[in-house]
């Protein structure tokens, strides 16, 4: 190699990327099991238009069949050859039409998509009604129970603030602190729609969807709702409720 | 066969279907193609449900990718083993996920789906912006140019009433009269999304795809608005626009 007379300059870009889940396994790179991810998606995609092998960071990694309307990822780039407010364009030209990307802009080098990430909202979308709607099966979960939504609000209420949330981690969950702060969990409706969104600092492993699937206890009359501050006091996964389907789930934002 | 004392009992049952056309070669049955339709899938559920075969009439012949929020088809049932208020959700317990029963209901015996048909109500959704979005790329036809909302409305005026629509119809199409009402046309937008909804009293083959083609090239300025009634007159297809891709198109309902 020769000297070029200067640095290389490097950047670091941030992307902004909305996907429909539903024909991935997840976000994150599966090493030998030859199923398509986003971030390999993705990668090939960069790949293809930059001409070398590039690594992706992401801010949060998505179960199978969750969807993303914010997810953010950040990546090096040498000697950038497409104007920055052109990279969004040109990398859409080369994804499938179920990934986008929405933004794209030079972030500060120390940036990283997961660990500068300050919050994160997931939204979860329950279709309430008693007829099924075949444009919504892909994007929320279908409850054809008339659910309580006094209920789910107040149980909604008894999760938010800094808890141990250890009883509502999957099984696979192997971080140390399991302690989170949930600075807002809000619960809407319209037209049988139901929208819960949760808002915090950070989430553990199936997380939401395990939250998800202790609120419809609640709001089926199946569990007390004045069970679940005892439920995160115990600990346990057991007494918390099913995990929720993947198809409901969506990274709605991440803060910075 | 002996005689079982008395007539059977036909009942005429008319059902109201939503479905997302995506993975359907259309509506109607292919014979000897081997690819699905929603005509097949439809009496394959009522087959492994009442016990015998069952032909379908549907109302509108949808195309592949297009989808309908309220297509009705009617088929003849002998000693109904089902209560009516049962037969939407048993008939929804046997289809796939991407077709649904709304409604199903007796209807006199005289009820024809195509046949009675008074009306139809389409819609078209054009996604219009400079982003994509992965969770409409199944339900409208993504245009990243900006469109001229005036002139569409403009031009969707010079459509309504009572015209000869040859010039609007797929090569195709064999039917002798090709005159149709038109009585309304109506073009609303919301955060990008443009609906052209259509109701007439009756559509040629592709007639719908091919106004919407027509109505973008007048609001991209391809085409003048004033040469609408002109094309019209003529009754050359190859004077009209592009037939626009079927993932846009909803057959929204059918009055009797």
């Amino acid at each position: 190699m020769s000297y070029s007379g200067g640095l290389a300059k490097t950047q670091n870009i941030k992307l902004t990327i909305a996907y429909d889940g539903t024909n991935y396994h997840g976000f994150q790179e599966q090493r030998g099991t030859g199923l398509a991810t986003i971030q390999e998606t993705l990668e090939k995609a960069l790949r293809e238009l930059f001409g070398y092998e590039i690594k992706v960071i992401g801010a949060g990694r998505t179960d199978a069949g969750v969807h993303a309307k914010g997810q953010v990822v950040n990546f090096y780039l040498e000697n950038r050859p497409i104007p920055e407010e052109r990279i969004a364009q040109a990398v859409n030209g080369v994804l499938p039409e179920d990934i986008v990307v929405i933004k794209a802009e030079e972030a500060v080098s120390g940036f990283h998509a997961r660990f500068s990430a300050v919050a994160k909202t997931y939204r979860y979308i329950i279709y309430n009604s008693s007829i099924p709607s075949p444009f919504y099966a892909r994007y929320s979960y279908f409850v054809p129970r008339r659910l309580d939504l006094g209920l789910l609000k107040e149980g909604a209420r008894r999760l938010e603030g800094r808890h141990d949330f250890s009883a509502f981690q999957a099984a696979g969950g192997t971080v140390e602190n399991t302690v989170r702060t949930l600075y807002s969990v809000s619960v809407s409706e319209k037209k049988g729609q139901i929208h819960l969104v949760f808002k915090g600092d950070g989430f553990l492993y199936n997380m939401v969807r395990i939250m998800v699937g202790t609120l419809l206890e609640v709001a089926l009359g199946k569990k007390e709702v004045r069970t679940i501050p005892d439920i995160m006091a115990c600990g346990d996964r057991t007494k918390a409720g099913p995990t929720a389907p993947p198809q409901g789930l969506f990274l709605e934002s991440v803060e910075y």
